[in-house]
Parts: C-alpha cells; structure tokens; sequence
C-alpha cells in the first residue's frame, strides 16, 4: 500500500530534505533539520500524492489515508505527550499547506486546532495564561472558519475590531519604529492589548458568526477539525489565487501540495516568547551577516502578514542572548548544511526555540553574487565566533570546522547564480544627473527598502488598473496598503510595488524580491484612499495617473518622473564572471550594428561580433534613409548603382569604426536583410524630400512605395532574394566591408570580417551569391596587395537550409542560426502577430501547450530538432564548420545551455545579454548537460536563486567539472 | 581516346536510337533508321561532349577530334563514292544541329556544304542542271554567310527578291491552295521562277555581299568551310534564341548539340523531286492515318520554315506512288520498331526515297489518348495493306506481322500520356450556345488548324506586347506574320496564336503544339502592318487591343468576344482513365467545398473529398458573411455564441448536400482555417450593414477590422489557433458536421466524416481540440442513437508538425499534408508575394536555382524530406495512419508520383485535376518509382506525348507492371 503519512521527531524523520516533490519543501525541511539534529516540533507530513489523488477523486482522500494520518497521530500525541483536544492538557498542532515550490502566501494555514470550549480551559490552566489560550482559540475560529468553511474572514476580523475600537490604549514601540509609526500607532490598538474577558467573549461571538455563517456549530470534535483542516489545505491549493500564482509564475511540475501537520509551539506566550523569519545572510546585500525580522509575543503568521511592523533579529541578541546563540549556530548549520544561503522561520516559546521551516531564501541579484562568490571565498563565521558557538554547546564540531571555511566551491558558485539575476543586476537607478537638492525636494516619504533598483510610472491603486493600463504599454507603480496573493497580476504588470504597511518579509517583498522588481513596503505615511483612487502624502494629494519615482534601495518615494539609469555593478559580479568565463566551452559575441554598441559589448565581455545588422546602418542619417530610398525608386540598373555609390561611404565608414572596435575579434556582418519596403517613403512629406533628390515624382514614388507592399513580408522578398534580384546591393556591400577591412589592415587594425548571406534556402542560390561575394572581395584584396583572410557563410533561418544543410554547407563556411525566424517558420508563427494567442499557448491554466514562448526561449523540441539535423549534416559536409546562433534566444540562458549541448561555436547575443549568455555557457560546461529533445514540463522559475539544473546535479554540487574536450572544428 | 565522331551509312551506324544524349536526337535518329536497314544519307555525327568541350575550352575543339572528322570524311566519300569539293563530281553534304531533346528551328544548319567556284560547275555537269547547281550555291553562301559569318540574312534575301521583283511569272497552283491563296500568289514570283542566269548573277552579288560583310572573300577550301560550318552549328547552342528557348522549356540536363554531316540529297531536282515531313498518325485528331506535308522540287528547309504552302502528304500516292507505298512501309516499320507515333522528315531526289530524321512526334491532347488507346487495342495496319506492302518488296515480314497486331501495352498506353495532355483535353472551345449565324457572322477569316482549342483575348503584334499585357493579366491573342524562336516568350503568355503563313509543321505551329496552346496558321487573309500596330482583313482593320476569338480546331477566326467552354472528352480519353484506374494503388479524392463540386468531381472520378473548406461556406451569402462577421465582432463569449448558432444550420445543409453527393465515400472536412481579418468588413457600407444587425456601431466595427490586421497574416491567428481562442467555433462546426451526417444516416445514406484539424504544430493543442471534438461529437452521436463512424486528424503544415509527426499521430486518426502551407513555411516562401523573386530563382538562365516553382511541382529535396520523415514518424506511432495530400500538388504529376513513392495512401486535387492525378498514380504505381530525394535536374517537358519517366524505364516498355503490394495501413 502507497504511503501516504510521513513523521518527524524527536530527532528522527522518515523522510528527508530531498523528498520535496514528495514532502513539499516545507515538510522536506522539516524532515531534513529534524534529521541534523535542530529543535523541530514533531509532526507528520501528508504527502503531495495524497492530495493529486484528492483532485482527482473527487474529493476524496486515499484508500488507507484515514488510518495512516489517524496513527500518525497517535504518535505524535505520544511524542508530545499530549492529546489532541485533551480537555486538561491538550496537544495543539497547526495545520500548514506546503509545495515542493514556494507559493509564499497562496495557500492556507489553520494554527491552534485542537482547541475547543474544554480544552481552551485546560490549555489555560496549563499555560496559566487564560487570556493567551482564548486568543488562540480566536485565532483559530477564524482560521478554520475562513479556510476551512469559505466563511468571509472579514466578519471575524471586524467582530475583533469592533472589540478594539472600545478601547484605546498605548503599545510599545520598538527602537526602529520610525517617528511616523509611533504617530500613527498611537491612534490604534495593538492586539495584545485586548484582555483576556473581552477574548472570551469575542470567542463566543465569533462561534455565533460561525454558526450563522457556516450553518452548524463550530466542530468541538478534534478529528472532525483535523479532517476538515486537511481537506482545507487540499483546496487551497486550487484555488483562485493559487492557480493564478502558478500560472503567472509557470509552474507546471506540481501536482498538488503536501499538509504539514505539526505540534503548535506559541510565540505568543508572553515576553519570553516571539517569532521570527530570517535568512541566514542579508537578502538584499548579500552582506554575510545574519537578517531578519522579529516579533515579540506574537505567532508566525503575524510576521508572514506584514500586518505588525517587526523588530531587527538582531535584538534578539539583547532580549533573549542564549536563544540568539542558539538561532547563530543553527543558521550556520543550516548554510553549510545545505550549501546555499537559507530562509528560515522560528519560534520561541518561553525561551524555548523551534525552528519551522528551512528554504534556500531569495536574494536580490547584488546580493546574490555576493553571496556566491563570498561562500566560495571566505568563511561563514570567523575562528572567534565559531569557536564562542562550538563553546557554548550550540554548534557541533563538525559543522564549526566547515564554517571557517568558504562553504561552496567556484563551479558551485557559477552555478548558483541564475541568468535573471543577471538581468536584474542592469536594473536601472535614479540618474545620477540628479542633483542632491532636487532629490530632496522629490522626496515624498522613506518606506522599506525591500527590492532594489529604481522604477517610475504613473500611480495605480489597484492590481486591475495595473494590468489593464500596462497591457496600454504604459509604466505604472502599484500603490496597495498592502499586497495579497490577489494582486499577483497587477504586481508583475506594474514597474515597481508600493505599499502602505509591511516588512521585507511580507507578501509584496517576497513576491516582487522574487522578480527582482522594485519594492518599497512599510511606507506607513501613505493614506490611500482606494474609494476615491488617490492617496495623501504628509497632506499632499497623489492621483492616480500621477507620476511616482521609487528607489528601491533606499526605501525613498520620490513625487514626478525621475530620470533612470543603468547602476554600476557590484565586485562580485566582475569575480564570478570572471570564473564563469574560466569554466566555458562557447565563445560568446554580440549582435552590434554600430561601433558605440559593438565598444559597449567588448564592455560587457562580448568576443567577437556574431551579428551586425548592416540595414540599421542606412537608417542612421536623412542622408542615408535618402540614398536607400533612392536606390529603391530607381528604375534603372545604373541609376540603382549610382544611389548604392552614395552608401558605400557611409556603410565603409562604419565598418571601419566597428573593425576598430573588436580589433581582431571576428565580425560577422549580414548582408541587407529586411524587405525594401521597409525602407521607403512611407509619408507624402517624404516622398517629396525623395522627390527633390531623385527627380522622381511624388506620385511614382507612392506608387513604388505602394508596389514594395507585401502580403507576408516576413516570407517575402527579402534576404539573399534582395542579392539574388539586385546583386549590385551585394556588390555595394561587400566593397563596403572589404574596403573598411584593407583600411584598417593599412592602419595595423586586425580585422576577422565574416560575410554572412541571410535567408539562403537552397545551396545552388547560396552558390550564386559566395561566388559574386568571392569575386568582389577578392578583386579588391588583390588589388589592395594586402592578406586579408577572411570567411562567406549564412544564417540558417529557413527550415529547408536547415534541412539542407550538408548541402549548404559545401558552400558556407560558417553557420549561424537565426532562430527567431528559424522559429517563425517551423512553428508558422509570425512574432508580430503571435500576441494575438501566444499567450493562450503558454497559459498553463487555458491550455499549457508550451511551456515557455518560443521566441523567449528555444523550443528546443521542434526548432531544436532542425537545428541538431542542420549541425549534424552541415559537419558531415565541412568538419570544421564554424557554428553559432544570432537569434535572441542567444541570450537565453536554457537556450544557450542548448547551443552547447549541440555543439556550437559561439552564441551571440545583444550587448546587455553578453554576460547571461557567458553565464549560461559556464554553467552548460560546468554540468555538460545533455538536454534530452523529448519535451519536458519545464518552469520558469520566479527568480530564486539557484538555477533549475542545479537541483538535480549533483555532480555540480560535488564541485566536480565535466569539461568536453573542444571539439576539432 | 574519346570518341568524338560516329559513323552512319550503308546500313551500318556505330550508335544507335539509344544514344540520344551522345548523338542527339537527330544523330540517334539517323544511326537507329540506318541500322533497320531504312534508306538514309550517309554521314557522321560529330557528338554532344565535343560541343560541351568546345564551350568550355574557348572555342577549341577537343584534342584529336579535327582528325577524327577528316578520318570519318574520307570514310562517307567512299560510300558515296565522291569527293568533297572534288570540281568534277563534288561531294555535297548538310551539316546540322541536333540536341539530345528538340529544340525546333533553335539552331543552325547549313546545306550543300562543298561546293565552290569550281565544284559547283562540276556538280551543274553531273546533274545535267546549271540552274539546280547555282541554286544550291546561292543557298550554301547565304547559309553559311548568315549562320557561321554572322552577316545579317536579309542582306542576301535582299539580293535574291531584288531579282524576283524584276520579273512577275505565273505559279502552278496546287489542288489545296483556296482561292485567296491563289490570288495572292499572282502577285509574287516563286523561287523556282527565278531562271539560271540570273541565279549565275546572283551568286556572284552573294559572294560580294559576304566579302563585303565578312572582309573577307567566301571560302573555297572545303575542309574550311566544313569547320566553320562545325563552329556555327556549335555557337547556335549558346545563341540567345537558343538559350532563351531553353529557359523557357527549362531544359537544364542538356550540355551541348551534337553536329550531323550528312550526305546531301536534294528534293529540288525537278518534279520528281521533293521533300516531306510527316507523322505516322494525324498529330491532330490520333486518327490512324499517314499524314504529312509535301513540297515538290523544293528542299526541306522550305517545307519547316513554312515559307511556302505545302501539299498534303496523300498526294505524292498520284505524283510517285512507288515512293508513297515505300514511305508506307517506313511509317509501318518506325513506329513498330519505336512503339510511338513518330515525326519523319524524308527528301526524295530523282525518285529515290531519303530518310532524313525520325522523332516522337509532337501531337495534340485528343490525339494522344486516341493515339495511345488504338495502338494498344488496334493493329496499325489493315491485313490487306500489310500484304501488298510486303508484296510489293517494301515491308519485312517480320513488320507485316507486327503491324497487324496492337503496337503497344495497356500499361505501355498509361506511360505515354502526360498529364500536361490531359489538362489540355480540358481546354476550352467556343460555347455551343452561340447560334450558327452568329457564328457566321463572326466569322473573320480562316486559316489552318494548327493546334486545337478555343482562345479569346486581345490582339497583340509582338510578342514583347504579349509578355507585357499578359503579365497584368490580360488575355491576349499573339498574331504574326510568322513566329520565329524570338517569339517564344511571348507566344507562352499568349493565350492563343494566329500568323499568316506556315503550314502545320511551321514554327508556330509545332511549339504551340508542344504547349497544347490554341493556334491557327497559314491564315492569308491578314495583312499585318507591325509599324501601325493594326491588321486589314478583308478590308477590316483590327487594333492591337481589339479582341479575337481563335477556334484552334477548324481554323475559324473570329472578330470579337466569343464565350467559350468545356470541351466533350473523346472516348479514348474515357477507355484509358479506366485502365488507369485499374493500375493506381492510391486515391484519389478532391478538393470540393460545395455539393456542386463535390457532384463535378465525382464525374472526374473522384473517390472521396480530401478537403472540404468550410470557410468558404462562409462566403457564400450575405446573410452568411453577416453571420460570420457578427461572430467575430462580437464582445463576448454569448454574443459569438449566438452568432455561431446563426451559421450552424447554414454549415449543416451544405454538409447534408456533400455527403449526399459523396454518398459514403470520405469526406475530409477541414475546420475554420483563415485568419478573421478575411471574413470582416473591409468597407464603411459593408461596416453599416453589420451594424444594422448586430446594432455595434459602425466606428467599432470598422475598429475591430483595423485590430485584426496581421503583418504576416499566413502565419498569424489561423488554423486550430482560432479554435484554441475561441473554442465555441469549433463546437459549432463539429456540430453541423455530425448533425448533418446523423440526418443522412437516418435517410440511409452513408457518411464518412473526417473531421480535419488545421495549422497544427503540438500534438498537446491537437490532443485539446481533439477532445473537444470527439466530446461534441459523441455527445450528438450517442443522444441520436444512430452509428456513425468518425476520424479525426490534422493538416501537417508547419514544419514543427512534421517534424514531431510521431507525437501528433498519437492524436490524429489521419494526417493530410497540406503541402501548400508547407511549403510556404519550409522555404520562407510567401505564395502571394514570391511573384516578385521567384521568377528570378526557376529562370534557368538567370540563376536555375529551382528546376520547378515548388508552389506547383512540389519540392521533394526540401519540403519532400519533411514529407518523408513525417510519414515514417507519423506510422511509428500509429501502424494504420492514413495518409494524404490535399496542397495544390496533389494534382500535379511529378507531385502525385513523389505521393505514391512516400506511401500515402491517396492524393486530393482540384476536381478538374482528378484526371491528372489517377493517371499519375496509375504511372507511379506502373513504374514503381523510387524518387530519390537526391536532387536532380528534372525537366517540364514542353509536351511531348512521352512522359519522361518512361523514357529510362524499359520495364514499362515491356509492359511488366511492378505493382507494390498495398500496405497494412
């Protein structure tokens, strides 16, 4: 019989930290830290198939389950030494939802069951604390009553307002409330204010809400609780929210989520007791110091919720310094344990800590680098402190041995880092341009700096406008209180997140820290008036439409459109990716048309330029648009060769500056590409511009304008097709870039021209055209009397080259493989117009028939397959075939993976790729993963830290290396 | 050594008929005739590789080939017991072009070649004949002059009438000549009418002519006048008329012409002389009938060029009935011994029969099938005709027997025809509905039947006006006083051909022939004035732009717009589809939207539908396209709904008609498959009356039109794409399939719907519809409680579908390639704007990159190879998969054959292309074809009545039917 019902205890776990998929990852980090030997409340987890079962089954659990949770149970009371709903000393547990991903937020939680109208008195005698035992059971009616029956949790939560509302009284305030917060709190009422006569009856209330809502009184039967929490978890798990999170985020490996059910230990006991959420080192700097947030006398989910603005962690140390000590050795533990930087929860009740839960934590992308390649490089903790810990009795040996040195090695470093933490580095900040004094007289109000980089946009107040107003393409920042899973959409719609209340471990951080969207929370100076759609601001008014500009790294919102720039980058960033090119097989070049681009991607580590477009060059200048467009008017062939007279100059000039640029490196430059109409008149204004240049008239040029139109101009006369009609534009070209190459060669300027010949869909056209090439470039090289080596070769972008292509490559002498139209065509999907139902495709809940968009990410089971076929035959043609991409998937990290699994050359990507790609490539050498063809669910993850082919490689985490030998070519 | 020279004579050849790519057709011809013992010339032919070599080795001959001439000369003056320019009794010998496939009137000839001052009194002596003598050596100087020196041909012609005009002399007129004819011909003198003394003169102007014009005095050596003439027929290979004659044939596997010497014999040695050219069979009706045109005392080049009205060939059993009943036994012999209707040319000098040339003749569709059909059914000759030839000495017996028997095979019958002769037999006539007096009254003029078929069109005078009228798509009607190779251009864009002088053998005659296009020669009656772009005829003058209407059959040419039609198919045509029928593995089905078409088709012997588009139903009314467009404006998913309902009983009748029609054959019908944008209103009334039923406002409308522009609409939102968004149109689609099918179960007519899914590129969006699909239809099926099988499967039209076949046919029942799409997408081809280039890439001479336009002839090394990989794949998932074609190749022969090669298990074309494509499967499944994907140059025959496969297979010839044994599937 399948189990279903695994335990943890007591220093024993039947599962352990690899069984996410099984366990989730809450109950495998139970399980794990259970296993090492660290204080972790027993309990059992329900495993994941129990829940796919309960789906599909309409909703029913396992045969067996019953029995198996029933004497889980058993041996949980016998642990604890307590039973469930004992009405003298009850066992308590919570009740937790938990995935093999983190879904932070999506699904529910039922804390304190076990309570009901007796033991709530028993648990109050053991405790001695009445008031503490009704609060719980209140926190639990409301759990239970809004997750397990649907009733709407506004009806508890008002009943306990209402209460509070009776009362005013003044609460504590912590060092790091802020002027503002204790303003603003004076005109409230904390909870723990609330006394223990006004719970009892607010209980009461709440069974009565509960009863009028639900039907039937509230359940006093412990199992009855217990099954119905269960089933409750089950459910969240297909709700709305939770559907929507994994749609946005792509998940669609899950089948369902595991149920966490776990002894209740009480931060909430008082003084000595509180809750936290920390990570192992600082999220947001990567700074190798312990970080969190801390609530005294309070419960987890008061944390969580961002609804109370928490303590730093490291007060802890001066409130509580033995469970400081303790909480300091178990995150040293865990890190070395686990490798990789953790986000932790715990409790301590009266002085006693349980940890709850143990993840790998998410990070900014400066902080990930730093962490990477800090954890390489030096030591958790230094001698000194590992040695008070290792003293103290909190950290074994073992494990202090491990914390004085670097806790990963460089590969696992390399592989740590995930392309979009890349991408998110060259996330822009406020210009520098930006004078102090405007910056101060911007400034509106100071929140939490909870994800950095800068955002601007025009104001939102609600998840809808932000979709529906980014959707018009314009930049919106969403202003909320605060965030819930609702709002899911509209965050990842709007450029940067606001809110009102919040720590850097509430929902709006955690979410936009996972997409590395600038996030400011807790800015309590905030009055938002969503009936009214505006909020007010120390008096001022802000509409929405109006412009905000937040910074996120230092919390500041600023009023109006600040200008935004690119940010200097982080040492870390220069280390590991000097270590990421160490570990690579691929070159990596750029895709640069112009020698300002071609300089900023020698910058970013490009290597050469895989794809210089040379029709940007003829939009460049009125000049240049002119003598393009009067080369396409012209009727003639001499009057075409007179207008392509005036552009050689131009196009040699700028191949000169590009040649200068990669000195030496290789320059691929593609022949005119696009359809001619492109490039002219579109308007009457222009065509009489042309007119007066030309001598043509307006009308014919219209006319011509109007003849170039075409039905599908990206299956139409464009490409080589241009060379093959026209060759004098061939001709044009070619001088153009031989010309340049024996200047610079005069000047002592290396120079690695690549001629590439776009569009080629036959080997006997490509024929034609190396031929012409051959005779223009050879002509004037000898002429020249200079050496000039240089290669003829094509994009492969059309599946009958790639079909073709030992054919083609008796001609080429290289490939690269333009997979965006390579794309276009094998799937028939035009790009421009794909908007109109990719999305469909890719919506995982509509249909789920790719899991990512195929120009975003290779479709490497079908444009894949093309491109395997067209690199095998072309090497069985020409075995040194040089082989690269110049398609945007070039900068993609599972793409780039893909190129070299294949076996390519070099990828070739924009400039601000170049480093993603370099990345990639490392990473592709590092595993030398073999992609398997065969399609696969496969996830974009929301940007945690550690890369998808990490977690299956353990080869990776060994730190061991599999460089292939380069191939011969 | 090579061998560069064979010898033919005395009934001994050193090549034979098989030898056409070394000999030429002509020199194969001559070395196949002399060896079965027919009365030939001798000579020698000099072969195709010496013409290669001399054009790619800068005009020089091979090494050792000028000896193996002289060697090969003194060889044929020995069997002709005379000398080459020997002034007593000279040799005279023609020198003559010949390729490996005709190219009629493309290249050079050169006759009477030997003589000079001296020899040319010599042969005067010998033939008794001064006049003859110096006749001929006018002829030789202005050949030679014109062919090999390049002096313009009508500085001689000049020459020559000048001395016509000087004299008027009555002609005899043949019994054939009409009235007008004869009128005519009073007023010109005849070459024969031009007296000795002055052809002494005229010889002598001739040579001065050419010093003149060459620099240089005429040559008197003979081995020099036999190089140069060598060199002239080699350069006519390269000519432009040559070479453009050849682009337009797309005549690509040819390298060089083969040069014939050959004995001189001389039809214009008096009236016992003459010279002929002939058919076997009437090239125009089939009819078993010796049949051909004859001119006395004239040489052939007077016969071909068409200059002079000839005789008919029946006529020379009263002028020489001996010479008549041996050519009888020679047409007996050469088309038993080629199993074809063969082309003759013959001279008979002084009563003795020559046989000067035999090749497959050229003949009309009718002509083909009737041809074809009787000699597989009929003997050639009557027992009695046989009897008295052989009585008479001029038969073999073993001929006798033959001729008595059928010629050929059934299957042999099948090979001969080319679908090119079927698609003409379809070619219009004019409408029977015009009445005869209107007919009478049309009636313009009346010329010779030279290629049947009716044509309409505009008159044109050049054949440059025909190019460019045409290709803006205008009919036109090419008239010319006569065509030459020149004129080949433009006569292909003509729809019809009309000259004023040449016989059925002329140059217009026999290319129109080739094309099976409309033409009418011989017509005296126009009087053409190229310099006023007008003609009078009978006094009537027509404009360039006036319309004619041709009738190819009787001659008839009438003055303004006749109406045409379909012609009746002659029984021969009826008899042969049915043996085809019999021969062919695959189906054949069409390509029908309506119950019309589907009734037309299944006359043409259709046996099921391949595609049945139900977008097209959409078309077809107003209150159709107002349903389909109020569906697509419609805002929400009830409004579309209701819409669809609107058009589901309009979809339902027309499924009701065509399975009525098809009762019980298998109807592919193909969901929705355009893009919206063509359904919606393109203009502000059709905007209105949309409005009027739907009530949204014209602007919205109008707006909704403006967002459904796509920029590459062919791979935008289309296909199963649209069902993915908008899966209600599938539903009501599947719906009016299956409720019409169960409404003709129920009246007992049986249905075979096969629901077809298009545009599919995942076997996971497949699996979605498909499921949707077969959820609709078993519903309707299950609640009708009526049994009705269905199939469901897809369109392979991406390139991703064929390339992930095996998964897609783990969900598709059946796959139908759409090879139009395909095509499209595997080339990067659009079919709507490839106008532009593609020209450019099937131009042989501009870059031959194609040998066919893929959109007709489908591209078998490309597209072909995904074709094949995706049956091979699809069948590895699905054993049974049932395969077929439904792009626009599937009704074209070289396609259909490449069909049956891959395994499909049918073909669906057009229903007027039916035809087409069961004889094509019955020939591929005849010869079994292999088609390597290697890429060959492959050839579009300009029509002959062979189909080139046949022509390498002699398994067809010996009628042996290789029939594969029909897969499991």
């Amino acid at each position: 019989m399948t189990k279903f019902v695994y335990f943890f205890g007591a220093g024993k776990a039947e599962g352990d930290g690899a069984d996410k998929q099984l366990l989730g990852g809450k109950g495998a980090g139970l399980a794990e830290m259970t296993r090492i030997g660290l204080p972790v409340p027993a309990g059992f987890t329900i495993a994941v198939p129990a829940c796919a079962h309960y789906h599909s089954n309409k909703q029913k659990w396992p045969t067996g389950m019953a029995d198996e949770v029933r004497k889980h149970l058993v041996r949980l009371e016998k642990v604890c030494g307590k039973k469930l709903g004992d009405p003298s000393d009850p066992l308590l547990v919570s009740v937790r939802s938990g995935a093999a991903r983190s879904m932070p937020g999506m699904m529910e939680t039922i804390l304190n069951l076990g309570l009901n109208d007796r033991s709530v008195e028993g648990l109050a005698r053991v405790t001695g604390n009445r008031r503490f035992a009704y609060d719980a059971y209140r926190r639990f009616i409301t759990m239970y009553g809004a997750t397990a029956m649907g009733v709407a949790r506004e009806k508890f939560d008002s009943a306990f307002e209402e209460v509070k509302v009776r009362r005013t009284a003044p609460r504590m305030h912590t060092p790091l409330d802020s002027a503002r917060t204790v303003h603003e709190n004076a005109r409230r009422v904390a909870d723990t204010d609330v006394n223990e006569a006004e719970l009892v009856d607010l209980v009461a209330t709440m069974k009565d809400i509960y009863r009028r809502e639900v039907g039937s009184a509230f359940p006093q039967a412990p199992w009855d609780q217990l099954t119905g929490a269960i089933n409750a978890v089950f459910h969240s798990w297909n709700a709305e929210k939770a559907a929507t999170y994994r749609r946005v985020e792509k998940i669609t490996d899950l089948t369902g989520t595991a149920v966490n059910v776990c002894q209740m230990v009480f931060g909430n006991m008082g003084d000595d007791s509180g809750t936290g959420v920390c990570f192992t080192r600082n999220p947001s700097t990567g700074e190798n110091r312990f970080y969190g947030d801390l609530l005294i006398n309070a419960q987890g989910e008061d944390v969580v919720a961002g609804i109370r603005t928490p303590l730093h962690l490291e007060q802890l140390s001066h409130l509580m310094p033995d469970v400081y000590d303790q909480l300091l050795a178990v995150r040293a533990m865990l890190e070395i344990h686990y490798g990789d930087m953790q986000d932790l929860e715990f409790t301590v009740e009266r002085g006693k800590l349980y940890m709850l839960q143990c993840r790998a934590g998410k990070r900014t992308p400066g902080a990930a680098f730093r962490i990477a390649v800090e954890q390489a490089t030096q030591p958790l903790l230094s001698r000194a402190e590992a040695g008070r810990l290792v003293k103290r009795g909190h950290l074994p040996k073992k494990f202090a041995d491990a914390a004085v040195r670097p806790v990963i090695s460089r590969e696992q470093a390399i592989m740590r880092i995930a392309a979009v933490d890349i991408e998110r580095l060259f996330y822009p900040v406020i210009s520098g341009t930006i004078g102090a004094e405007t910056l101060r007289k911007a400034l509106l109000a100071r929140g939490i700096d909870a994800v950095p980089g800068a955002a601007c946009g025009r104001v939102v107040f609600s998840a809808a406008a932000a979709e529906e107003h980014a959707a018009r393409g314009e930049a919106v920042i969403l202003v909320r209180k605060e965030t819930s899973p609702e709002d899911v959409g509209g965050m990842q719609a709007a450029r940067g997140i606001l809110t009102q209340t919040g720590g850097k471990t509430s929902h709006a951080a955690v979410v936009a820290r996972g997409w590395g969207k600038c996030c400011i929370v807790g800015c309590e100076a905030l009055h938002i008036d969503y009936t009214n759609w505006q909020m007010t601001v120390g008096g001022e008014v802000i509409r929405q439409g109006d412009f905000l500009t937040l910074n996120g790294s230092d919390g500041s919102v600023y009023r109006g459109e600040l200008p935004l720039e690119k940010p200097i980058l982080p040492p870390a960033f220069h280390t590991l990716m000097k270590w990421a090119d160490d570990a690579r097989r691929m070159k990596v070049r750029t895709n640069a048309d112009t020698p300002e681009d071609a300089r900023k991607a020698i910058e970013m580590g490009a290597e050469g330029i895989g794809l210089c477009r040379t029709e940007h060059m003829f939009f460049a200048t009125r000049e240049r648009q002119l003598a393009i467009q009067e080369m396409i008017v012209a009727d003639t062939l001499e009057a075409r060769v007179a207008a392509l007279d005036k552009l050689l100059p131009y196009q040699r000039e700028d191949f000169i500056g590009i040649f200068k640029a990669m000195n030496g490196l290789p320059v691929t430059i593609r022949l005119i590409d696009p359809p001619l109409h492109e490039f002219v008149p579109k308007s009457t204004e222009q065509a009489q511009a042309l007119s007066r240049v030309t001598g043509i008239s307006v009308e014919k040029i219209l006319q011509r304008a109007d003849q170039l139109h075409e039905s599908n101009p990206m299956l139409g006369h464009r490409g080589c097709r241009l060379c093959i009609t026209y060759p004098e534009i061939l001709d044009m070209q070619v001088r153009a870039i031989i010309e340049a190459a024996i200047a610079c060669v005069r000047k002592g300027v290396k120079v690695l021209p690549e001629i590439m010949i776009p569009l080629t869909i036959d080997a006997r056209e490509l024929e034609i055209l190396d031929r012409r090439t051959r005779s223009v470039a050879d002509g004037l090289i000898s002429a020249a009397k200079v050496k000039l080596p240089y290669l003829v070769g094509t994009m492969i972008e059309t599946p009958r080259a790639a079909l073709l292509a030992n054919r083609v490559a008796e001609v080429a002498e290289f490939f690269s493989f333009g997979t965006n139209d390579l794309t276009q065509m094998t799937m028939g999907l035009s790009r421009d117009d794909a908007g109109r139902f990719l999305p469909d495709y890719v919506d995982q809940a509509k249909s789920g028939i790719f899991a990512d968009d195929p120009f975003q990410s290779l479709d490497q089971e079908g444009v894949g397959m093309l491109v395997r076929h067209a690199i095998e035959k072309g090497r069985s043609s020409r075995d040194r075939l040089k082989i690269g991409i110049c398609g945007e998937h070039g900068g993609e990290a599972e793409s780039v993976k893909f190129c070299h699994t294949v076996g390519m050359d070099y990828v070739s990507c924009s400039p601000y790729r170049v480093p993603i790609a370099r990345l990639a490539a490392a990473q592709a050498a590092i595993l030398d993963v073999r992609i398997p063809v065969k399609k696969e669910p496969r996830v974009r993850r929301a940007g945690a830290s550690r890369p998808a082919v990490a977690r299956s490689a353990s080869g990776a985490r060994n730190g061991r290396t599999r460089k292939k030998p380069r191939r011969g070519g």
